[in-house]
């Protein structure tokens, strides 16, 4: 499975952004995907070409409204993973040395 | 107030990076400034020097034991704003159309 | 048009990831776009679905070859632009003050 | 040595950014380290402590005319490397299949 973060909004609109992150958030809560709202970005977990096409999606909600468009978009595909979403905090959290000592 | 999103791993250690990650949180959560661990980086909230002074504390903690390390930072500088690790998801979320229909 | 800049690699394979990397520049190269090798990303130019479409190839050739793939791609899409690979620097450097005095 | 690609930017002064991306420019030039411009971000190449400092120095640059900046910054360490501004792209096109048939 792949995690995808996403990052993007116009930057023809001002400093508030987040009418045109919500619309996104919209999008991507109808995708049916496993996602999580950060404070910098939002991560989703699923197929490549499933992620591709909401990236797409994404894109075409904001194309309409401005002229110019930024995003920035981290992958992180993994073989024989699940669950990420919750996995890799978890994983790094067991390995924390606040957690050995109690 | 500046969030800072740090993803900072060695490339020269094999496709499992847990147990390094696990050690920068380690120094992160140290710093006593407000952070919020993700799937695919660490958000960390503070006045720019000090997260300038945080970032060098983690390359510093990978860099005796790898030969090549790679980090990517998003920084959001934003004047007269508080509490945004919250504040930001917040915001968000009051937009959404499913928030307006409930 | 859509400026897309690509950095892609695997985690598994050690700390030299050249070779990986000009087999995705064999996969750039061969689409046709216009693109900019940089040390740090390739940078491509090209209609959103192409960048896209291309993103795919990419991913595509290195996926049968690693179990952990990592990419960062930061999009650009601007109405009403052409010839932005060039464009971009070229409007940056003539407002730089060296530019001015000479 | 480290290259720190980065990327700056007001986001609430519209859609043309360039003039404020030479004012950095024109910081980066005078800091004497080496540098590449390109179309989505330039790369400089120093030891860390300089690469922080620079940094902060472009903040600084827009910090008291921007409400709101955001930055996309790329590190990349690796120990016993030099003029890897120009080292990494020949590196890699001398891998790439065009350049083993001539």
């Amino acid at each position: 499975m792949t995690l995808m973060e996403l990052s993007m909004y116009p930057v023809d609109k001002g400093e508030s952004l987040s009418a045109y992150v919500a619309r996104l958030i919209d999008v991507i809560d109808q995708s049916g995907l496993a996602y999580r709202l950060g404070p910098m970005g939002t991560v989703i977990e699923g197929e490549w070409s499933d992620l591709m096409a909401l990236l797409t999606r994404c894109y075409e909600t904001l194309e309409p409204v401005s002229n110019r468009i930024i995003a920035n978009v981290k992958l992180d595909a993994r073989k024989d993973s699940r669950n990420r979403l919750e996995g890799k905090v978890r994983s790094v959290q067991e390995k924390m040395a606040g957690s050995r000592t109690e």
